[in-house]
């Protein structure tokens, strides 16, 4: 059997140890750092010549760093003889620019799996892809694994009584139905409509909520915005209370002001993106993904299906 | 005849704007912009459809941000139906990076060649690509342009007598014969040598140097440490004054205060890479390559040979 090594990049070292360990192994030996004019340096300081290498990286803030150092490895690890490069991304940047909405607009989702393939990844293991089409974007295998039975643990252990599962939109209602079935709770989706231009949205509530506790769940929380007015006016419309989650704690801008301000009781957040020091205040609760993507490395490097991590 | 449209991105807007003069065109609307987590955002704000593009930007300094850029407009122009894609690098940074110097090294000017074609460019235009090798990394046309007929232009109207150009090591002679033949001048060669392994360099100097005014020319200029030592034994040895010129600025790290306290009289660069205010100082004086990449633009479009630029 080709010998299995995980590498590190800079984005996610400390998830990166956790991963090791739950596999049982050391995480093999390598520097990232940059030249004097900040060009990304890589050395790779054991042989890899043979071996299934997977590579941990997020490509989350700074993203376009996150993403060279990722390509740069590929390429070294590639030219190194490495037998299969196996790119294990918890959090895959650019991926809401997954289309054309707007005339000469790139579609960067597309760019970078091309770059990926480029620069010889041989498969990628994701979670949460944002757009499930992405994995169509490759032409090397994809394995896509989902934040969504780790956070509906996380819940399912604090024994909450009468809970209502809320997307905060409606491209979140199969994710939010996914919660659900797990939690043997119903649904609600906030229908978020402009009743004529140039007037505010409203924000419907589709679904009961009254007097229960509400789990909004959506992918990625970015600005924070969509989520704390979602937040607010289930509290107006009769909530008793509001939890929030996600897989990825993008956080960016005004998102933690936003957080701290809103009816949000508790949010809960899975570390594909690292948490600063100072988006670890008391409201945030972060789960770990390690777990999950050692058992998904361990089950791939001996050909088994991932699809059984979610049973 | 298809039309010519020239487009900007961040590294080097004043010298697209000087460039566009130059054919005498307008640049080009667009706004590249980051989103709120970094990402990067690109607009095209008008038709490309079918007209031949070029797009301007050296992938200096924060280098991953500027490939990105670069990487992603190309993305957008090819998906807005651009006839050709002509890519105008007049830095191109990890140039350095051109071989496996150590085992497990990447070869990253080898990966940003892939890079740049897998996002969709069908041409490239540059000056002075460190290793010459570089041209073979593509399988598309690039058409590479010298940085020596400014700088000795800018010497031979100094009107200097009795000079000598030095290159700092090995590598540089035939850029240093390039221009020595523009000046009719004889070249020296500082040969860096390690008599004894843990033993500290000496600086030999192959050539005539005494009494002479020494013109140091190199492609890069980086932290500064060959070019200044150099300087300093070329003093040592009896040259009368040293002058320092290269085509790419990188100036990173401790470059200037060593240019500052070296006995380079003069430090004379282009600007392929831009200068920030605070390397403006009084010894620096910056060439301009508009003229340069305008005329090689024009010639490119009308499809006539750029050789002709250097007679
Ligand atoms: N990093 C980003 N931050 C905010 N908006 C983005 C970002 N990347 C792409 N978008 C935009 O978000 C929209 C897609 O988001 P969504 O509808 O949630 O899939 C597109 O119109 C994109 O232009
Ligand atoms: N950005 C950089 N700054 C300093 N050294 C570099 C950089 N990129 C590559 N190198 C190293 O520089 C050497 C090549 O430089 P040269 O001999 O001048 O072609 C290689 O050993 C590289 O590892």
């Amino acid at each position: 059997d080709p010998t299995l090594k995980v590498f590190t990049l800079n984005s996610n070292k400390e998830l990166s140890k956790e991963i090791a360990q739950h596999i049982g192994i050391e995480l093999g030996e390598s520097s990232v750092t940059k030249f004097s004019d900040g060009e990304i340096q890589i050395n790779i300081e054991e042989s890899i010549r043979g071996c299934e290498v997977y590579v941990i990286q997020s490509t989350s803030d700074p993203v376009n760093q996150h993403l060279m150092e990722l390509l740069i490895m590929i390429d070294a690890l590639k030219r190194a003889s490495a037998k299969t490069i196996n790119v294990v991304m918890p959090y895959y940047g650019y991926a809401r620019q997954d289309r054309k909405a707007r005339a000469r607009e790139p579609i960067t989702a597309k760019l970078v799996a091309n770059l990926l393939e480029t620069a010889g990844a041989t498969r990628v293991i994701a979670i949460d892809l944002h757009a499930t089409q992405i994995q169509g974007f490759f032409d090397i295998p994809v394995d896509q694994l989902l934040g969504v039975p780790i956070l509906a643990n996380y819940f399912a252990n604090k024994e909450l009584d009468d809970i209502v599962i809320v997307s905060p939109d409606h491209g979140g209602v199969t994710r939010a139905r996914k919660m659900a079935d797990r939690l043997k709770a119903p649904i609600a989706i906030i229908d978020k409509r402009r009743p004529r231009p140039n007037v505010s949205e409203v924000m419907n509530i589709v679904g009961n909520i009254e007097g229960k506790t509400a789990i909004l769940i959506d992918d990625i929380i970015d600005t924070a915005g969509t989520i704390t007015l979602a937040a607010n006016a289930l509290v107006e419309n009769g909530a008793k209370e509001v939890y929030a989650c996600c897989t990825h704690p993008v956080l960016s801008g005004p998102a933690m002001d936003r957080i701290q301000n809103s009816q949000i009781k508790e949010l809960v957040v899975t570390n594909t993106i690292v948490l600063p020091e100072e988006k670890k205040i008391d409201k945030v609760t972060q789960l770990s993904v390690a777990p999950l993507l050692g058992e998904a490395i361990i089950r791939v490097h001996e050909q088994l299906s991932v699809s059984k991590l979610f049973d």
